[in-house]
């Protein structure tokens, strides 16, 4: 295997295997737009402290939301080697999709010159976080799991869905 | 089920059901450490491109490792309702445990007045997305999967295992 | 008048008029609080968008709650002179007081060496900017009023309430 | 009253209620200006420490200044649902305007898809935020007031002034 | 000697010497570069832990090449008066000049309307930081020196080559 | 020579290369401050228009020291293995030291276990950005040299001076 090329093709690397932040400075400014998700799974007593017959109880998804999308603006600030970047849109939705899990998507848009994959990334991490914190004092054993982009559009590398995903 | 009772217990919120930032000004001074884990799933490929034979390839790991360990010192910025904490030890290990995935773990330590669940946690979400961010040119589909607490100690509450994760 | 001692009591400024963050390594480790206050007023129509008979709506308080304690753990870097603090507690009420204003309280609370004063109206003053970007859309005229420390405790200087405020 | 539509015309909440930052791609690049004003005021022997005979004193007003300009910067992080932006211009006025009052203005630029109210917004209070700090060893008791935006421009909704105001 | 206009020539300064951030709206937007260069002297032992036959020893300019990257980003939240930019790239080159200096290059770009100077400086600063703090276990008398910028270009300034750096 | 020993005498770095935040948890709180220089050398004229016959002019010196004074709070965030710390005191003194250059001292103090030297070498340095950055627009030659610790005392190595800086 010609290891020379793989870790070229890493674009964050440079030939000499040192991490830049590479050149986009001549890409085309496109619309693009991101959605990730991450499941966070809790016993189903924890749940029903959060969202019961639907009704969120007190400011904890209010919590959530707004802590997942102020760190989808941080991005760059966390993932070394993200573009600053200026979001004209940033959306998160919760919902208990059975007894024991609940769902977080992010979906971020951005007319740019780079992908916001990161961001919707960042966000639904970050509101993870935020969700087994408010949880912890009942439940350390919450599991984040399942976190991963679902789409994206716009730039060169066009459309991508994640096919492995049924629930896209 | 007596719902006001279960909302109190979730302890950031109070008993109007909003979220502050608890009082610790009377919890003891303890040594207090706890270890996170996130498993990162790639192709083989992908996987090959990051750690060849053991040795870490140019700048990955240690742009991965940076990432995580300032993440966790911003954990009071990312995630709303946790004190400010100054943190006296970060560590992150990274380890392909096998041919599609790579483990991070982080270990962080205080002596003060709560815990470090957060911290640990925060440094293995960033550290996760860093890599994820690393690879995405050549594979968006990669999972950020099983990121939980595994170990933690000190505090009122006392040291605590995880013990439906049996790698720990 | 002695224009110089003037100068000099103003505790941010050296005997030669220059800035500089104050020695506090040898001020006694006290438990110190502070509570501050903002009052927004905005048209009754606005005011019943966020809250109504009592109850709020959607995520607004959520939202203002969140961005004042978040606010108030980043006041050393707002206010250029202000130490960095382990804030022990930080809580934000917020109440319509008759039917044009909300009146936004914010509790801090530190065992150190320096008081909480400017966090607790760094509180106040960032959720009432955020109660304000909520409903700009419907009013652009709403007014921040008669933001002030009510109170203090703790530290050499003691116990202050503010006298001139009548609703204290 | 229709409560539902009422909600809905908050323009940060969606229709369930849930904060999310808005999608402003469509929007149109226009030039953008915001002037806000803040009022502090002091007894007349703290104001004659900051200011005398017009001349500033040592550093204060300079540190006001920087503060100001500095939070303008800061405003998407402070405020959760603000955009990120990059301002083309941020100027902040100080001036007594009598014996006991100083006046703060903050005036911001942008060429841009959103309003910048609320970075001069945050420009002015978090340099009133800043001159309480550099009197408060001798003053507790300052207010900060009539903290409110004076006149904007561009955008959608075009040109406003706060008619409310006699001294814009 | 016109003290005045000398004064006005500092361009962050208004005609009353009072900081602001300057107005850029009427710029063009032009393709702008700048590279800046900092060297680190040290003892020639302190430099063979560091980089050995050319090759370097485990984290240490991994991690000086992240600092300085995120440095870079950071710049306007560092440097009061800089606008904020979103840099299109930034690369951040560490070489051993000779046996005991070590010296690094930030270049950085931008598409925009105002240059990007300062974000190279503060990239080489941050870098050189960095790589004191990773050395002063062994060796505290480390010297940073000669930080300078090299080149820019762009901007209706134009090219500019520093000519006094025999080295650029 | 012994490569192994050398790499781990670097305290950043585990056993492996790997870069760590150190484990100060064990380390006693003892009293500590550290001094550090910078000196900025520039045309006579621009130097002029900064400080003439030892009166600062304008905002420039002010701004310098503000920002100089907010950068060393932020060291742990800049340089990745710095652990935080709640400093008690800061302060930057800016001198001319002759017809071309400036020197700017920045004095950090804390009670606590580990060092400030990165905190006072953090200090002067963002304050020497800022000075370029003033006056830039008339000197863009403007060097930044000798940067480097003058003394700290406290901690388990106890005092230490630069004697390689005869003007300390």
């Amino acid at each position: 295997m010609n290891t020379e090329k793989n870790r070229n093709s890493l674009s964050h690397l440079d030939a000499k295997g040192q991490a830049h932040m590479v050149d986009v400075g001549s890409k085309e400014v496109t619309e693009r737009s991101a959605t990730a998700r991450a499941l966070v799974e809790m016993k189903p007593e924890t749940l029903l402290k959060v969202i019961d017959g639907g009704l969120p109880k007190g400011d904890v998804l209010a919590t959530v939301r707004i802590a997942g999308i102020q760190a989808a603006k941080k991005t760059s600030d966390l993932v070394p080697l993200c573009h600053p970047l200026m979001l004209t849109k940033i959306t998160l939705d919760i919902e208990a999709i059975n007894e024991t899990q609940i769902e977080i998507r992010c979906t971020c848009k951005l007319s740019g010159k780079t992908g916001v994959e990161m961001e919707a990334l960042t966000g639904v991490s970050v509101a993870a976080l935020t969700l087994y914190d408010m949880c912890k004092a009942v439940d350390k054993g919450i599991l984040i799991k399942e976190t991963c982009l679902l789409t994206k559009t716009g730039g060169k590398s066009g459309d991508w869905v994640n096919e492995q995903e049924g629930n896209v």
